[in-house]
């Protein structure tokens, strides 16, 4: 049996990874959500031996090691690990343009949900790859959260919470090499992909390069697949090239 | 005049900036203190008219704000900001050596001192930039904070404040672009430093590697004097080499 997390389950494309995996053979998936999902609910009613979903608010480390526990009266070990949570907006949180529409609160706000949130999961995680099988941890991050392909400005507070959540991971990836040598911790882009994330944002978007989730996925399935051990702490575009920091 | 503004003139490193610029003729330094700062009381009695220390915790922005109003009693225009804010450790507060350590209200304050603060900072001191003269907006990071550069693992909120600051600093450096054409905005790396920051952690560093404030500042000084504008958006080691994100 493999056995997969999904945190952020509940988003476009959180679900998308829960559908996929749900049509492996032989797989369970551990699908997290902060709110209401009510396609989890149905998935459940349709596989309820293969899924299992978790409430989640990664701002909150209970509850991260209360899903660990969960995870843990089922399967010591992991074999994917792929964490979708992450915000752009909310009701009250804009992308700022410039400088002017900077606030210390929405600053910190950005890092904790979308950086800290990651490592913390890192943290309560590692015992569950510390075994011998194949095993990818990998996150969604964005090309927008590459430093040296920032060649555009704004979006200050997503931009540096996704550099620090890059940071975060090829660190823990350094961590995990020690002790889960078999594990691949890797940083993912999934390109513009059609969610309640990018869709404000989506007017200047050419409609090839504007993918469905299930695609998004499909090719991240794919990049993932490949990966190797030595590709450890590394930032992959859903094309499979991989990115500068 | 030259107009100088020196966060953190009550550090070691940024102590030596203003000790420097007080030797340049023509040049009037306004250094920020968070507590006390005995040597800039008496370097103020030593050069009343070439010194302003000013009082500024980079966390309240209405802070920032205040430094900004006093020094445009002065001045329209700023030569040099140089912003030598940011820690490694408090009292509270140790570099993580493992995931395990991590604690979410630690990971926070890293981001609000090291990465949030500077970009406030960029925020309030962009109109004393907009003006025809060469000028040089530099913050002090770390090589550590480079992701690339990242082999080492540990140090979880100092690395990933680093980064946070360096993609900051790399987007306000293109905001400035638009409106301050001669505004330099760099990312600087001042090598292992004799101060307070880096005391408890010189074990391991051989002392020609450790340099004191003066020579780290001598060098830094160096790197900054040959920066063109087109250098805008980047990250400079000590020895005139560029750093990788």
């Amino acid at each position: 049996m493999q056995y997969v997390l999904v945190c952020g389950g509940s988003g476009g494309i959180g679900a998308a990874f829960v559908r996929h995996f749900l049509t492996q053979p032989d797989t369970f998936v551990f699908a997290t959500f902060r709110s209401r999902a009510q396609h989890l609910a149905e998935w459940q009613l349709q596989y309820p031996d293969r899924l299992l979903p978790l409430p989640l608010d990664i701002t909150v480390e209970a509850q991260i090691a209360a899903v660990v526990d969960k995870i843990k009266t089922q399967t010591d070990r992991l074999h994917y690990a792929i964490n979708c949570i992450g915000f752009l907006q909310t009701d009250n949180i804009q992308p700022e343009k410039n400088l002017r529409s900077l606030q210390s609160e929405n600053l910190l706000r950005y890092f904790q949900v979308n950086s800290i949130g990651a490592v913390l999961l890192a943290k309560h995680l590692l015992p569950l790859f510390k075994h011998e099988e194949r095993s990818v941890f990998a996150t969604l991050s964005a090309k927008v959260g590459s430093i040296g392909d920032n060649y555009l400005g704004g979006w200050y507070g997503y931009r540096a919470s996704k550099a620090a959540l890059n940071m975060f991971m090829r660190t823990a990836a350094l961590e995990y090499q020690r002790t889960c040598p078999q594990a691949i911790v890797v940083l993912l882009h999934p390109g513009t992909t059609d969610t309640s994330l990018s869709r404000p944002f989506q007017t200047n978007v050419p409609p090839y390069k504007l993918f469905s989730p299930d695609r998004s996925v499909a090719y991240l399935i794919q990049v993932l697949g490949q990966l190797q051990p030595h590709h450890t702490g590394t930032f992959w575009s859903w094309d499979g090239s991989q990115l500068p920091w």
